[in-house]
């Protein structure tokens, strides 16, 4: 009944039609996000910022446990500062938005946008780090950033996009590798427990990585139309940066040593991939752990005397066992609020009319299944508690059963053609470490190499591109 | 002890001397605040942000009580779109910061770095705003702001500031007001019962309200050099701005309405606020409901058996009673650690030895007055609840005391010269209401109308500058 209501009320894009448009339809018609009047750059509307602020509260605890402190550093560059180091620089100029005018006054020099801020930290870290007493520094810092870039999707490519970004200072390599590697495991952990999107957890190649790193880190998920999303990076810089910037510390052995660096981050574009890994054609589906609602109470017959004292007081013993819970009195039909919920995800809906009432249950409807179960009021805030570990448990499954489905084991580059085009999904082959293959292969094949795995076996002894010997597995994609 | 060892470490200028190097010794000594490489623009480090994470999170709750919602709208305003509202832009444009580039692109168009969101709210509320069903609209957003000032003092006057903007949409002007003064009531229950900061509430004279605004509230909060602090704000827009961007609703009656509008906000100027209010000449002293460490745990003799144990043991009590606690067991001395705290404004220091260890007790010792207390360790969380209710209540006394004491009833604006130049302080006086009598108060006696309170008697019959027939209480000062 709910379905049908839904398609006069909100007809959305068929996924398997035009997955793109499926995508746009959910996150307008679920009020996550609009467009603003400068392309690129959107507005969160408050059912998507609310997703941003939970995925925001459960992070920064992972981040404060792990050791680490907030900080807000300034929005603007100056140009000479962004230009001390170079591979950086590059990068990032070419999308940089300059300020060049304060009130009437043009400026001296002008300043960018921060596309991301190292420059700014190590101008920073200059002037607090004197002595290895003062390391590690581990600092983060929730923010927006602008990257001028041609395109853009709501989530996944914004002009303006919120993140955070941690930059951290080490006395050895060996721990700022640590760290870098300490962050992706939270990120990977994260991307698994939380949002319920498996991951797989690789180093970037020399190509792909951040400007300026040494070694980029990366969680890459598989969406629903077996597209990559990098879901997360964590980079170690090395002393790059440090010299760059002339940072030096006074170390144990009383001598002058430059520190050891790493960034990372991820954005809103988490929120993308959780539309794209777990959206159905009824809309979204939240993963309960960060959704806004978890539950919503639905009142069948609400003119019924008792029935909305009645759906009241469900809500208030929901709230009182800490689940986030709404209901729904207004006088649209119990159709229209059914397939208003299922387009915004959220994961469960209790049903309490009369006849519920008068034997004493309640109807909880699964938003991943649809499956409803009647529940004696007793047993409400267990049943409801179960049901969305269930439905956690089954979201992550059911992306891991895509995501498994959708790897192959390629050996020839025409192999890994073939499967994209035919089907689409993680090539897995072995490669020899040159860029002329890895450029090779996004000519013949249309990829970009995703990632080097951190654990997995070789399959086979040859690159997949040049047939000499191989040397790492890699898996490669067509990527947002 | 602590105070003497500290002046070895951390001096800082004498208050009474110079408040304004006093301010600024502290911002840098707590280590609240560093100066980046543009002028006006700063960093915010752990210790400063923590605190305005506390304000944040504890104003955040109310905001969300009383029905709002967050939203983020984008850092740019097209210049078009700015100057829709002819005061507003007025107000505005001279101290915007303008993108005129996007990569090596010239702009079309140059887009303003926000100094305010109402022209964004308002472009948005264009296109969701239709039937008065769609009413009220009540949406927060947390950002930061940029504004081309000439001068700039860290917290008071920075080119870039964090702060919230509420922004709201109403059905008639009766509930818009009720919003504005709503939103002020919350911002004074916050400053008197969270910062300890008393607080004034009044109307702002038209020469002093908000560009584009009918009415602007304000709640203003003495500092203890007896200046003037504009803490929050809270603005009634009237349908002004819905006129200007054709905002228009169907009403009950089924025709169309223009909605009334609000807006409020209050920064991380509250920090400034804070420092001084309550601080002295050995440092900071926070307010404990926002301070990032509301006990500080400094073991005596550490090196004894048993002592540092005995401390961890008390944190974890004190942080298990949900009591923000650190234990300092570096090497640095007793009388290092003490001033320390001190200068960071840690309300409540702990102190455990081995003498204290054998008699059952510790040491509770008040950051407001120094006043040291030994408590039986059984009774330990109750004792450090109530000396941290305790200093609150204490704070909030000193300084209403200092405020009443250095508010004066004027009659003459020669009077109000004399007050200001020897004392200092709030002039409390009734005035005409003409602005020629405003401005000539600012030449006689360096004053700017601080507010119109909301409560008070009549002190006399006429205006304190012209004589004539006085309309409105009035308080005048010299304001940050």
């Amino acid at each position: 009944m709910g379905e049908k209501k839904m398609k006069e009320v909100k007809e959305i894009t068929n996924m398997e039609v035009d997955f793109a448009q499926w995508f746009t339809d959910v996150c307008k018609k679920a009020e996550l996000i609009d467009y603003s009047s400068i392309r690129g750059l959107f507005i969160y509307r408050p059912y998507g910022y609310a997703i941003w602020e939970n995925i925001q509260g459960l992070m920064d605890a992972e981040f404060k446990k792990t050791g680490h402190e907030n900080v807000y550093l300034p929005m603007l560059i100056p140009e000479s500062l962004l230009q001390k180091e170079k591979d950086h620089v590059e990068g990032f100029a070419p999308e940089c938005a300059w300020v060049t005018y304060g009130g009437s006054d043009e400026l001296e020099e002008r300043y960018c946008i921060r596309p991301t801020s190292e420059t700014l930290f190590c101008d920073h870290y200059k002037d607090i780090i004197h002595s290895y007493k003062d390391l590690p520094k581990l600092y983060n810092q929730w923010c927006s950033v602008l990257r001028w870039e041609k395109s853009s999707r709501p989530f996944l490519r914004h002009r303006e996009f919120l993140w955070q970004e941690g930059h951290t200072m080490h006395e050895t390599p060996e721990e700022a590798i640590e760290e870098t590697r300490r962050m992706l495991d939270v990120y990977a952990d994260f991307c698994e427990n939380v949002l319920a999107m498996p991951v797989v957890k690789g180093i970037k190649t020399d190509k792909e990585k951040f400007n300026g790193a040494e070694e980029t880190y990366t969680v890459e998920c598989m969406m629903h139309d077996r597209k990559a999303l990098q879901a997360g990076t964590s980079h170690y810089f090395g002393d790059g940066f440090a010299k760059a910037f002339d940072i030096q510390f006074t170390g144990r052995d009383n001598k002058l040593h430059y520190p050891h660096q790493t960034s990372w981050g991820v954005s809103t574009r988490l929120i993308g991939g959780i539309i794209m890994t777990h959206g159905d054609n009824n809309g979204l589906i939240l993963p309960p752990r960060i959704a806004p609602i978890q539950v919503i109470i639905v009142p069948v017959a609400q003119h019924k005397e008792g029935v909305i004292d009645a759906a009241y007081g469900l809500e208030e013993r929901l709230k009182a066992a800490g689940i986030r819970t709404k209901t729904d009195v207004s006088d649209h039909s119990f159709g229209w609020k059914a397939a208003e919920y299922e387009m915004k995800g959220v994961p469960v809906r209790v049903e309490i009319g009369p006849k519920d009432m008068e034997k004493g249950v309640c109807c909880i409807c699964s938003r991943d299944t649809g499956e409803k179960t009647e529940v004696p009021l007793e047993n409400l805030e267990k049943a409801v508690e179960e049901t969305l570990d269930r439905i956690h448990d089954n979201l992550y499954k059911r992306a891991l059963e895509n995501r498994e489905k959708h790897t192959k084991v390629c050996k020839t580059a025409e192999e890994v053609k073939d499967f994209i085009e035919n089907e689409g999904g993680f090539a897995k082959t072995m490669w020899c470490e040159n860029v002329e293959c890895e450029e090779k292969m996004k000519e013949i094949a249309g990829v970009t190499s995703r990632c080097m795995p951190l654990v997995g076996e070789a399959v086979s002894d040859t690159c997949v591109c040049c047939g000499k010997p191989a040397k790492r597995l890699i898996y490669w994609g067509v990527a947002y």
